[in-house]
């Protein structure tokens, strides 16, 4: 059994709800004789803590597990950080269940104390990674646990780019955009778009189309080992951007060129025993509600 | 390379430009030294050919290679006979592109040469298979290389059941059945249903809704491998249908429990070389039509 | 302000539930003073009423009100039986709330006690009918307060046909069938196959492809007074269907000629006061579930 | 019959090819003893034309018909500023038929001929107004023919808003934004959106909305006449748009209500006989392409 003994804690900057949660983390984990180890932002909020402190970075490198206190997209941020270093990550949700934060705050001395002892569900993530270049030169890369998104950035107009994969030619379009989405990213924006739900455990990628011109075109999965090329159309008045996560952002320019595909470091998130995604499925997606007379 | 002797001839019925075509392809192959058995049903139907015949059942187990000549759906029927045995499958639409069947007949002697001569692409091609049991017995089996659909048979009411994949519950839906597809069903019924694209080379297989209740019900991408049960609610008032690439049917009956899953032998589906799926998917499903202005 | 003094009531039969309401209602309005007028087929199975009865035929024209209470498919039932009348009809749903019946049974006497006093909303809601011609003869007709659907009865195939609005040819098209549906019929089956929502006022008709083979086709609006022509082609191997509020059926075959439009009679609908369409929407599509994090 | 005397000539800038169509039409307008009327900015591309120049604004007052040479895009331009003044407006189109611009280039003194000889169908298109408030201000008001969109601007951030549609509460969504648009609008945008094609006649509304959170919202169609509110959340962290055609933009702020409501002035938009509105679905859509085998 993997043994835990220095447990980083991240928490969401800006709720007061968040910072007890992290304190009463931070104290249950003392009592149980390990060393909570505190990011420092969150850290800057908590006057009076006498914990030990790390910024982000190091975060992965100094600690055994972390837990990351917020809503998805708080470990969203958290995932592209540790992924590499391959620590395991358990999120706590601020109330309300999330697809990655499946913890409840009221129940987590409880919940800790069983991941504590072994009793967990471990998964591998795989996260996507784009890279731009102009010319001859990369300009801009990043990383996304959920997906990567070509999308028009501040203008209303439509791009048009060629779409390659795993070098064949699949399609020139315009449309507002494309979500290149992992599977942990399905259950996101790629759903609102149209795509479908993919198993956290397929090894897939899906491209999703965002009001194409083209009313045939649709969601298309690939492997999750393809390797996807996107290029900007020098026609293109405007400059698309990329965004991973929607959380880094990436200027582009007509006639770039962007290449995306699985990173090699996988995220290894820690879900309570009994996990079942369905479960989460019906309950966020609302599979309850019935339409029906 | 592999050596081809023994070279069925399968056609679909009803078509003179079928039997022109498997007649040219019979002369072809004689005039290369080789042996042209014809499919029993096409022999029929071609008085004076003085060839070998063949039924379906033995074709996969005397042939090196197998032609046939007429739209996917005739291929989806001889897919299902000849994959347990491995024989390499090749399609010649009968004027019209197909998903499968993309050698054109006009081209059909140059495009034969090359596959004899070893220059072809080959791929495999999974199949599904559904097994209903009624309390303890099986009541009937099939396998698609398609899909199997869940329908409602005659009556036009909706089927309530149950969705499990690996054993976990999925949910229960009331809706007008539900399509469970391969990669390659994903741009023939599936499609029209609003399941995503999947490239033939994914091991993934997708369940898509018809016309379900809950809105926010979606089509799921599950790995290959996955378990499927679908558990026909007692309630139903209706006795619903399993169907296999829209050619073989089971009556269900409202207990009933239908077991999916990925069947051991696959497809050796033969190309000619240069082909791309995705030139297909741009011909067939009309990607260069572009609405705007 | 309008009086009522033969108050129909119509139940939906397999309930006790239904028969308590029903009985409920009947105590409640002779109390009022008023005379109930039981439905033959609900009266049947309530021994020793005492009650005057009469078949669906008459009702609507001895009453002044109609009361129907069961699920929306029994408002249906009734209302193409009551349009012609301009009797006004309230739905007293069975605990579920409907689109149609929105009194719910725990407050039926205070509802109806608002009725009675004239505290209520009224809407009409038309109807659109179905006429099937086989050469020169009409071999069956149907209305429908929701829906005429084309759908491809017994058969799993495809149908294929011609559609013309306003005697202007607008597709031929293969599909699993066509869902015609009134603004009252929108938030039910031609929803599931991605129709839009109508408001009840809007004048419209929404013609909604079930899987369409070409991927470009939508759902259609046109004016409520449109002409719409259904030619069912030749060609076709299989014998299609037409629903009316999938409750009437006809039986098809090949070259026959499908005309709908409206009817001149409307369904006169009441509600509660307050009665607000898009509380309905939200309470029966899950509008308050949310899927984000 | 109208009689057509001074007849307003607009451009698209930036293609010789529409140069060259608006001197032919300039030309053959003198030859029939008419008088062409250059738009001013066309006009200062075409030196040495020795006609008649007008600015937009007054081209409607001093002109009986107008054409309008370019993509629908210049049309939509044209109709904003024609619309009030009633006179009529003919488009053609430079090379690919458009919904708005039906006329072909190279027939375009054919058609004309017709149109002047008052062989031509006229239509009415409406037009929708927003109007943008903050606190008790107007701060932008815009119209447009196609379609109103509330998007998010420079962000990739949901929006948060209320819906209000004649006074009646609909739904508090999260969403990246709203398509409000017109029958004429509805092959445009908002059908890549997902909404229904609404036939021109059609006195309707539609709501489309853009990636919503809660998966089972759906396009909403109105009557024409409906009154819509958007109250733009208090919460939001982000500054959306709204953008009337693509063409007119207006910044809003937390807090900003947008009131968005049919206008009293149609477009007269003049079309060639036969002209048949399915027609151009069929073509400018792709509904011959046919996934099927």
């Amino acid at each position: 059994m993997e043994q835990f003994h220095n447990v980083g804690l991240i928490g969401r900057l800006g709720s007061p709800q968040v910072i007890d949660t992290v304190r009463r983390l931070s104290r249950f984990l003392q009592q149980q004789g390990l060393n909570p180890i505190l990011e420092e932002s969150i850290a800057s909020v908590m006057p009076g803590h006498n914990q030990q402190v790390a910024g982000m970075k190091i975060m992965g490198e100094i600690t055994d597990l972390v837990v990351v206190v917020g809503g998805d997209g708080s470990l969203l941020g958290a995932a592209r950080a540790l992924a590499k270093h391959g620590v395991p990550v358990v999120g706590v949700n601020r109330g309300r269940l999330g697809f990655l934060t499946d913890i409840s705050p009221d129940e987590v001395e409880e919940k800790m104390m069983d991941v504590l002892a072994g009793r967990y569900t471990s998964e591998s993530r795989f996260l996507i990674g784009a890279q731009v270049r102009r010319k001859d030169e990369v300009i801009g890369e990043g990383i996304g646990l959920n997906d990567v998104i070509l999308h028009p950035g501040k203008s209303t107009r439509m791009i048009a780019f060629d779409l390659y994969i795993d070098g064949q030619f699949v399609y020139h379009q315009r449309s507002d955009g494309l979500i290149i989405s992992t599977p942990t990213g399905s259950t996101a924006y790629s759903l609102s778009g149209g795509g479908p739900i993919m198993h956290p455990k397929l090894d897939a990628i899906v491209i999703v189309p965002m009001f194409p011109h083209t009313l045939s075109s649709r969601p298309i999965v690939v492997d999750g080992n393809a390797e996807l090329k996107i290029v900007v159309s020098e026609k293109n008045a405007t400059y698309p951007h990329i965004s991973c996560d929607g959380q880094i952002h990436i200027n582009c320019a007509p006639g770039d060129v962007i290449r995306i595909h699985k990173r090699p470091h996988k995220l290894r998130l820690i879900h309570p025993v009994n996990y079942n995604f369905y479960d989460t499925c019906r309950n966020k997606l609302g599979w309850t509600a019935d339409q029906g007379g």
